[in-house]
């Protein structure tokens, strides 16, 4: 295991980012710095280990830092995001935690974008604050990284090394495509069983006996509704843009079922539920066990020293679903080409790699490890 | 327990049927008489137990029989429950299988309805056909019951004491209220979950890893969508009228939520999400173990020997949430006062209704067994 690059800054110590202090302790992290608005957070921060040291002030964490993370509420994030550049030192990584990622990187200035990289760790539990806090929160889960055109690389690098010592699994989307996948996956279907709970509370006939003899599609359908509502009601203004058009999109697609019944469209509800069984089979196809052991390899791109390489880079791989297992940056001399080493896991992951990586005009060669 | 009244026919054989003679011969039923269009699925009933004979026409199934089933698929259920009732003998009763019970009774005339009981037992299975078959299929399962006003009273008894034989729960409803129950807990959240599937089938942009680490609340969606499309095309045409209303409502919540968040009404959102919550909790409230051992109560119900006195008696205690445990009828002499027995369980649940009994002008007296 690589050193944990450090020392680390974590602005809002609640359930997200003391989990993230406790898994980056127990991984070795020397010195973890909070800040929280709450001083008596902050205070039983410390006493639970989430951080080794608390700052009074943002400026007073983040001085210093090599990686800063804000883990306030998603609706925040732009803001404090904003408040952290400011003040942060010039060579100091930057991320976040929120669940939509066009909302924070939309309201930075090009420069800042080139200091910060989004993040989203999919992950959470029932209860929150820092006393539900835990260590184990982010092992296994994707922890997706939105690195833009103008990201640095080099900060890129530290950031997934920071995050993978949690035991997460980081892949790199672009943020758009990620805001769009988390409305279609998450927060649409939150709003539907939503509705649908509003709907059967108001007119359920013949009440609770009844609903709850009908099966398991209704509880399914529900499992998700209601939960922390002011925490959801600021995850859809904060993607309004994604989850609106994800909404408007499927209103459409049940106009056009409603059609088909009224017409009595046998043949074409068929094709609907058929459609919808060869979706699912191709959606829920397993790619194999994640953490199968396989022989890792190595490719090394050779990266223009340039805004933007990296980002191409992450951003094919992720379109290819390769997941990268470790990544390491050599730079070259200024203005010259330095290298990207990528690790990946198995000969058919790193000969697709090579595939995507070339097809951006991109030189690399490979080395089984 | 009572022994089952018979004999019994069963037309169409097809997991549903065959379920129900295994279920019925292994409560010691003694004659089970099978039609079905295909011979080998006839002979392979035979062969499994399901049916004691095998009858080559609905007529001759029909002959002497105490009780039918029409197990058919849902959309020939009407047809087949009027082929049935013109050649069964005037002091059997009929009834279907079949997941909309509009569709049915509104084929039938008011003398066919006397003789008619539909029926809807909640359970199914993955695979079909009498091959799939199984003896506990029913078992715990809510088994609907839907007597209309011209229902037979004794007809009504007789059917409920053969589904009883089963292990299901059988529960009286008016046959509205459960179509557009049965639209709302199972029918619409089919089509929202494969709308779904499709929606992202065709816009996922990042392919099956990101869905996959995407959280549960996509899975919980999708878990019923496009299973058995045959099937659930003849569902969503025979309960066309309620799931369309259904559809056409949940819609106009979608646009309402959408509207909230375009005009980013954190309020409104909260609130929306608090009040699902709250819904779940009041649909999802625990009466209670089923099976519960508590004590019988007996409720004498004075009756006249007039159509709709039982449907009436039925449907009250079904909109109370209260679960008939058993029944029996004991006739007046013709065009006097008859006696109808129901049995519940406990104290709470005798005294909730003889009060909705009471509600509909009817004389009671309660006896604990």
């Amino acid at each position: 295991m690589r050193p944990i690059p450090g020392p680390i800054a974590i602005v809002g110590i609640g359930l997200m980012g003391g989990s993230l202090g406790l898994a980056l302790r127990g991984a070795g992290a020397e010195q973890i710095v909070g800040y929280d608005i709450a001083a008596d957070t902050l205070a039983q921060a410390l006493a639970l280990g989430a951080i080794t040291r608390s700052a009074s002030s943002v400026a007073e964490a983040v001085a210093g830092a090599a990686c800063v993370f804000v883990a306030a509420p998603v609706g925040l994030a732009a803001a404090i995001a904003h408040q952290v550049l400011a003040v942060a030192p010039p060579d100091c990584v930057v991320s976040d935690l929120g669940s939509a990622k066009g909302v924070v990187i939309d309201a930075l200035s090009a420069d800042e974008r080139a200091r910060f990289i989004g993040g989203h760790p999919v992950c959470g539990g029932e209860r929150s604050g820092v006393a539900a806090a835990r260590g184990d929160l982010y092992r296994g889960a994707t922890w997706f990284l939105t690195p833009t055109a103008e990201a640095r690389p080099e900060l890129y690098e530290r950031v997934y090394a920071v995050i993978s010592a949690t035991g997460a699994r980081p892949a790199a989307i672009d943020a758009e495509v990620h805001d769009r996948l988390m409305a279609l996956v998450s927060h649409v279907p939150h709003v539907l069983a939503a509705a649908l709970i509003h709907q059967a509370a108001a007119t359920a006939p013949s009440g609770r006996e009844a609903l709850r003899s009908a099966g398991p599609s209704f509880d399914d359908l529900t499992r998700v509704a209601g939960a922390n509502p002011p925490l959801w009601a600021d995850i859809l203004i904060a993607n309004r843009g994604a989850v609106v058009e994800a909404l408007r999109e499927y209103r459409g697609r049940l106009a056009e079922v409603e059609q088909q019944i009224v017409n009595r469209d046998r043949q074409a509800l068929i094709a609907f539920m058929a459609g919808a069984a060869d979706g699912r089979r191709r959606l829920r196809v397993d790619d194999g066990p994640a953490d199968a052991i396989v022989e890792p390899w190595e490719i090394v791109v050779g990266i223009p020293d340039r805004p933007g390489a990296v980002s191409e880079i992450t951003t094919a791989l992720g379109h290819g679903h390769i997941n990268i297992v470790d990544l390491v940056l050599r730079p070259g001399p200024p203005g010259g080409v330095g290298e990207f080493v990528v690790r990946v896991s198995g000969a058919a992951a790193a000969s697709a790699a090579v595939e995507r990586i070339a097809a951006l005009g991109v030189r690399t060669h490979v080395n089984p490890v």
